[in-house]
């Protein structure tokens, strides 16, 4: 008997908060947490890894599984598709297995409609707004016009954390993955999750 | 502005399941959780202080501040009076601090139905029966009839694990109180916690 369903823990956050590093981090910390590895259209970054950062694929490949249903969530961010394949999800809730996933704002929405009280939607933000453009003009990847387009996007994406569950103030990433396996482990001892026929004492 | 109302965690178990040693043990490990003194009209157990374990008051005065309603909860347990003071915990909640609460389960009912969602329940039962009534044969402060009677009350105390919101099964004490760190930090971090003018960008 399977004591309980896995949990999809939704971590989203406005670009730059360093939600990638720091889900990397939780799922390397929390026992038992597995990485849901996006699909996406964009172009790999410098170390990203196909098959471990994201499945990269064409964008006629993200269309077509789309339009088999074969993806639980997707979105469109500044001109690149990601998504979530449905299968590896379900798998695990059904084998009682945990995953993390690293995905936006309107992907979490649509995980949440779909596995309902087997989400679990953490919102992280670094502790002010100024925070935040310091670590995009860190990170020195993009140009002026996109550093800007992504301040507009995370100040519009963090209005959506009264939509989440639990609110994490990144303020120092050990402190943001200890609160991370706090929420893991409190989640798996909610006795809303446990099987019906559980019965420990018998 | 306060970020958030002080929370009300209510920790109940089976007797013999060691729930007061981990009590005493989660609020030295666990920063800014106080725990809350219950009032008894039972004696003193050696080693036990008045105003640190308990406020030990005779059953006149129990049942004087009783009916002058200043108790959030009361039971009786074996004869003896126990019960739980309102003043305190509505200050901590209103001060945003929170407190831990050592009381059974007709006490648990009893806290839930007056502060329903700054109430947080974990139950904490050993692995089996038989390491319950190990337990409590070592506690060896009993004869035989009273421990019998323990073990009854301790198997109907047990049904009611399903009322709770979180179960915590103590096989280590270590590893319990760090379940106890983690249902305290997670629940801090809980969105709908958070007061609504809290604005952290703002």
């Amino acid at each position: 008997m399977r004591p309980r369903r896995g949990i999809l823990f939704v971590l989203s956050a406005p670009s730059g908060a360093g939600k990638t590093t720091l889900a990397r981090e939780a799922v390397n910390k929390i026992p038992a947490l597995e990485l849901s590895i996006s699909l996406t259209t964009r172009a790999p970054r410098k170390g990203e890894v196909d098959g471990v950062d994201y499945y990269f694929v064409s964008e006629a490949e993200f269309k077509q599984r789309l339009a088999r249903g074969e993806l639980a969530e997707h979105a469109n961010v500044f001109g690149a598709w990601y998504g979530t394949l449905r299968l590896p999800l379900e798998r695990a809730i059904a084998e009682g297995r945990d995953m993390l996933l690293d995905i936006d704002v309107q992907g979490a929405r649509q995980i949440s409609a779909l596995y309902g009280p087997d989400v679990v939607r953490i919102f992280v933000i670094p502790p002010t707004f100024a925070d935040l453009e310091i670590r995009l003009r860190q990170r020195a990847t993009e140009d002026e016009v996109r550093i800007q387009e992504r301040l507009a996007r995370a100040r519009a994406e963090y209005q959506a954390y009264p939509e989440y569950d639990y609110l994490i103030i990144n303020s120092e990433r050990t402190e943001a993955v200890k609160k991370l396996w706090a929420v893991a482990v409190a989640e798996r001892l909610k006795v809303s999750r446990l099987s019906r026929d559980f019965a420990p004492w018998n």
